[in-house]
């Protein structure tokens, strides 16, 4: 009989679904990692799942936990305590959060302490982004290969917001380096003085309305900064991952870079899928639009469609979920007017979920797909991969058994330490049944597993997507 | 101990690659199909690979085998046993032919005569598709239906030959009940009028070498028939797929088409992506130049490009080897001028080491990629999936090893009956060392099994993919 | 004192407009051409406009007189006296209409006969066009060289109706040899396959509304057409002038022609500015659609906004009336099934003033660019320029006074020999108060002077616009 | 007998040339105006130009004079009556040169000083331009309205050069404000950190020649800029025009805009027609590359083709000189490495004979095309129409007799104030024979009237041509 690591668990009857293939399997863990598909298998341990699907367990690539806000002050409400429980319920059991350098401070600093500052707090694993805000007078571009090696190697640059803003001068240095290391620069592309410019004239002639956070940011706004990114990629010769793409044609911007053969990849995010600029009321009201405050806006139902084509085209890459939590309450997101509500929606825990339910189960993309983007490609994108994104032999054994069961969202009922969701109401037809990480159920019955038994990852080897 | 269907076959320390992985796995193999994939796998015969890429058998979507050449009168030189033997030898476990329909003869009929035709003379796997070359008052129409209740779900059409052309009317008509049905027209897109045209020209100056054959195709004559294939496509709410594309600007047509959401797939084939028009000679030469003739003719380099490039972006589908056979010599490939040269070029046996030699390992696209193109993507598109085209449990076992080892290639070496092949003397740096059908050895030491376990697979369930 | 052709007559004070300037000026006319353009002119007689706008006399390229109808059987129901009446009242002062050729006729009868036919029965000037159906037999290549050098230099080819339709092969033979003696092809440009196949469909089902009429033609039919012409041209290397253009994506087709240096021209006509589909009623409804039964139909409200960029892109050269007048009454435009509706609208009377209206005073276009669409680029491209289409020394001395005043359209008040005018009930804001004919009067006070003083223009020197 | 200004003068027998037409005629002039345009016309002197080619006199509308260089610093070494001569001999009678604002300076004291500056030391007649590079806190948006007043309609922004570059924050303000009003905003538009990065990068590995003034500023740098200067018109609703576009994908950027309806005009000059980057030398070669130093730099063949195709579709509107001249002598355009060179090229002397002889004789554009990009045109956008840029009744009699006669450029010929031209030893096949301004012949065998003959002229009615 064998015991602790080289004990076996075997799934039983599993509809297994990889992003190329769905078939009926038994799958065996063993030292938390898959070691065997196929038919019959036998275990120390046996669960039957009855022929429900499982995936791979989920990796969410963009998501923001104890960090201060993109435009300061302010800190996210959320921990990582809370915020991995929450993901864990989603069936997420890899994430990326953001050790956010300060101005002035090194990068290596800002890493190593985000580090240590969430080691031991998290019900799942993660790998950790940075985000540069400051070229620390050339210190930034000496510790940037460092980091890499380290096993951090992707690095955010923003191109909005004054407190994170980086201008096109150091976007070029910066992300040349990363790409001659083998990194990869994730970018925030919104221009940020037509925000501004916009912002100052909607304030000028006392308009305040949430709704006014969607009409300083024009999709325009966002695909003059997608189309300068690109370049800069070009002219530095370095990939480049544009994050939350909130559709329209900022999408023909980056379809025109992929069939011109450059290294350019796509996120976007739920928000951008199932919600619009219509929920953030209209020009006199606030009535709970600072709730769908976030950067880019949610659009319309056309931009809605063009992401799920471009989803399917291959010309958006993964789907994370951007999560960004603040309370709804006066001083948080409730504010006086748009331009100081905090940006970002929280969603964690229900990106997976309303995937499955509005693109698998509405036919807007196949099941196969779905772990692509929400899997497989964000883990290769950005060097989880093998270990993570898929179900093969030697990865490790992180899955999700779903149940295909119908509910509501309701923020009360999720694991997100923060007062309201984005999608309150909104039904689901699959939730996460069982959830394990590296061979251990870490959710079932809708209760965690109260260990903190999530690791650091460090990353290395980008699988960069045919483009 | 097990015997017959029961006994159990271990393929050991592969390094198996599917569309989406690649992980290093032992492979358990029961009743021809893949029972098990994980490490130390035990079973009652075992092959140890010793970490050699095992890939799933390739699919050729694409060939022709005792067919009655396009343009009538001759006969292809092979035959389905030397056909299906070359398949074999380079990695092919599933071929789909064409039945041919002449014209007066009933779409059923063809189907059925051919079926019997080919029974029992099989290396290989192979569905067949048929070709439509008459209406015949309606009968057709009603055959259709029946065909892909049969097993038969996809249909050629042309739209060029005198002897095979369709008009636009009846292909609205064929192609609108094929996808009532559930089934896939296939489209050879070349304009007949142009192509008649440019000839009559061409001939009424005396020129008649083999590089006139290209002259009286140029790029545009196969982009107009694309174009025009599509817009049919959108008015009859038919999917359709484009056989052997041969780059340049028609690929910018089907990619407007799958952009703006369109169910058109597209194929092409090594001769495209390795020859061009300047290896049928020049305009006085007769140097062997009948030996690339193909229609559509091979392009130019930048061409070849725009096909990798395609390939990655998923503009185009599928890679086939539009395998024809003719000897080169007088009264067969050898003729007075080329409008009489019989079309087609074979390729059977070289299609996969040429795409992974020249696709894979110049980095143009990745063994997944190739994997995907050549058998997945295949075999989801026409029917054959889960069966074929993946490694998977419940999945056929059609395996190939691959040696990594140079050689060059010679007609001499290969299995196709016929006395030349278009890449004589071109360096190859893999090919397949052991090939497995449903779990039975066919190849290895290149060597072939000499018993026909080839077996007719009824179709259905395609899949067709993202657009 | 000066007499017959030596007398001068002086038009004073007038808004002068060419196609590209606007200028307070006198005009001095002498044996029928402007002589003279200047402050304080004097001569023998002297008529002051008081600074009313004056432009070169329209020219329309595209109208239908004393024709069968495209569909054989029916003639078109007015005469060269009253069409040409109406043309004057409208202040078109040169037309081309079309010597049709039966097939079996020698394109040279055609042209002959018509020529005879329409002589000294005309208001105003007149080249002619002919319309080849047949090839006979080798002869109509032979026929256009002789033509072009007669003064005919344009032949229309339809791709569509049954009686009048050419292959791709023999619209391949004709275009090259119009190209290569100077001419110019114009093509109707519609895929007759799709046509029928709709209508087929339409029938079948019960369905006999003018609206089908729409329904089987939606714009793919136009534009694949109009794609395959511009590959026919592209082939042929010679140039061709899309006639007609509804509109839509179609103009996107001639726009990258276009853009591609490949001398592809365009014309559009009111019924695709003004109407859409909406006029042919709905599926139930047989109230008077079939008045504005013309091929192509009528678009949309999108369709029509594209015209107007499209002309002021350049990417639409001219604007024609395609007059066909066919009485609304039983067994002319009323009939039982919208298929056997005799297509074409009337619309000579009422080109200019529409087009002034709703695309001038609409500030769509600029009254220069007017003049430039309507007489212009008509009489370059067609080859009656410098004599006609301008104002400028040495032209004929063809002119209109346009009078601003508010009207409505009805039929009753116009010239057309025809029960119906589509446009019934359209309000106007201008009108021609005067046109001169090589400096004669011929309206004036709503009154047309009664001779039909219209001479036959042999026409060359065609001038293809930039593109 | 007249005197004075009532003294009539009559040019016989011209070929005159506008934008639309060309026709054989006399010319009568009095009080400075074209009054007659006719046969046989009489006047108080008469000058015969045996039916020479006769155009409007050339409208440079890009021109810097008596100017601080962008870049500082250095001053450029023509004056105003050597660079007016010079215009004059090349067939130029009106310019349009830029008042600079220097930082801290109040826009409207720059125009004031300037206008007064140039005032009575000009041959040609000319209007001002102003530069905007400092929103003076506020005062710039308080000037325009009043600069616009005064007939100054038209202000330049650069988007590169740390001395004069404005952010997109004040180019939005700016842009707003002078659209409002009815002016019109000439962007200079390259990205200032990608030029600073690359020349950063040049220097580091001494790369000083002056190729590498083209290394620095490649296509890309200008397409982004362009797009982006686009997307702020779109946000401001505002009109611009895109100076000196050097060709290939900028020209993509500025006809998207276009088609899609955007009021986005352009310019090119001859630097881009007729040089390209290899008149630079190669990386060690300082053997007089600095002579082609202007930014834009020239591209490459292909880039001109993009060009001249461009302006036969309209995507290019007007083509000016962008003329700056410098001396080729150490510490002028000789500098020790390529980033301290000043930049422009002088060219208001061989503009037009250069773009008669390589356009119109060479069969790229019409001659009609010629006078409106190099007259017409610029004379509408600007608000000279129609007092200049055309022939016509009661505009300035400005025009141009041409000989046809083959010479070769030499700086030595010219008459520009500076020690060489970038187009030495260049043949010709046309030059202005005469020149006249307002009726008075300023340029004569090969001379100049010495009389600064030259006004001031108020501008206002901007014409925006079609788009």
């Amino acid at each position: 009989m064998s015991s602790g690591n080289d004990r076996t668990f075997v799934l039983k009857n599993c509809t297994c679904v990889t992003a190329t293939d769905t078939f009926l399997s038994d799958l065996c863990i063993r030292g938390g990692l898959i070691t065997g598909i196929g038919t019959d298998l036998t275990g120390d341990d046996v669960y039957d799942v009855n022929y429900r699907v499982v995936t791979p367990g989920g990796v969410d690539a963009h998501c923001h936990i104890e960090q201060p806000a993109d435009d300061g002050g302010r800190q996210t409400v959320d921990d990582f305590p809370s915020a991995t429980a929450a993901a864990a319920h989603g069936g997420t059991t890899t994430i990326i959060p953001f050790a956010l350098q300060q101005r002035g401070q090194r990068l290596l600093d800002a890493i190593r302490r985000y580090t240590t500052q969430v080691e031991s707090r998290s019900y799942v694993d993660y790998g950790i982004h940075s985000i540069i805000t400051d070229t620390c007078n050339g210190n930034t571009v000496k510790d940037i290969p460092e980091a890499i090696k380290m096993g951090y190697p992707s690095f955010k640059i923003y191109m909005t917001y004054d407190s994170l803003r980086m201008n096109d001068y150091d976007i070029l240095s910066l992300i040349e380096v990363i790409s001659e290391h083998g990194g990869l620069a994730m970018i925030h592309a919104e221009n940020a003085d037509c925000i501004s410019w916009m912002t100052d004239r909607l304030l000028s002639r006392g308009l305040k309305a949430p709704i006014c956070h969607a009409l300083s940011r024009p999709p325009l706004v966002e695909r003059e900064a997608a189309y300068r990114a690109i370049v800069l990629s070009e002219l530095a010769m370095a990939p480049i991952l544009l994050v939350h793409v909130s559709g329209g044609k900022t999408i023909d911007v980056i379809r025109d870079a992929k069939l011109s053969g450059k290294p350019v990849f796509s996120e976007t995010c739920p928000q951008y899928l199932l919600l619009t600029s219509a929920d953030l009321g209209n020009e006199t009201e606030h009535n709970g639009g600072e709730k769908y405050v976030c950067s880019p806006p949610p659009r319309d139902k056309e931009s809605q469609e063009s992401l799920w084509n471009a989803m399917r085209t291959g010309d958006i890459n993964i789907v994370s979920s951007d999560h960004v939590a603040f309370n709804y309450e006066k001083g948080d997101k409730i504010q006086d007017d748009f331009s100081t509500v905090p940006n970002g929606v929280p969603g964690l825990e229900t990106r997976l979920p309303l995937l499955y339910t509005y693109g698998v189960q509405a036919n807007k993309i196949t099941l196969n797909k779905f772990v692509d983007l929400t899997a497989t490609t964000p883990a290769k994108i950005y060097g989880l991969y093998p270990k993570k994104g898929t179900i093969a032999i030697g990865s490790d054994a992180d899955l999700v058994v779903w149940d295909e069961r119908n509910s509501v969202i309701s923020f009360a009922d999720l694991h997100q330490k923060v007062n309201y969701t984005p999608y309150e109401g909104v039904p689901l037809r699959v939730w996460p049944a069982i959830v394990i990480l590296r061979g251990k159920i870490i959710i079932s019955d809708r209760s965690i597993r109260k260990t903190y038994g999530g690791a650091f990852v460090q990353r290395k080897g980008l699988v960069l997507p045919s483009y």
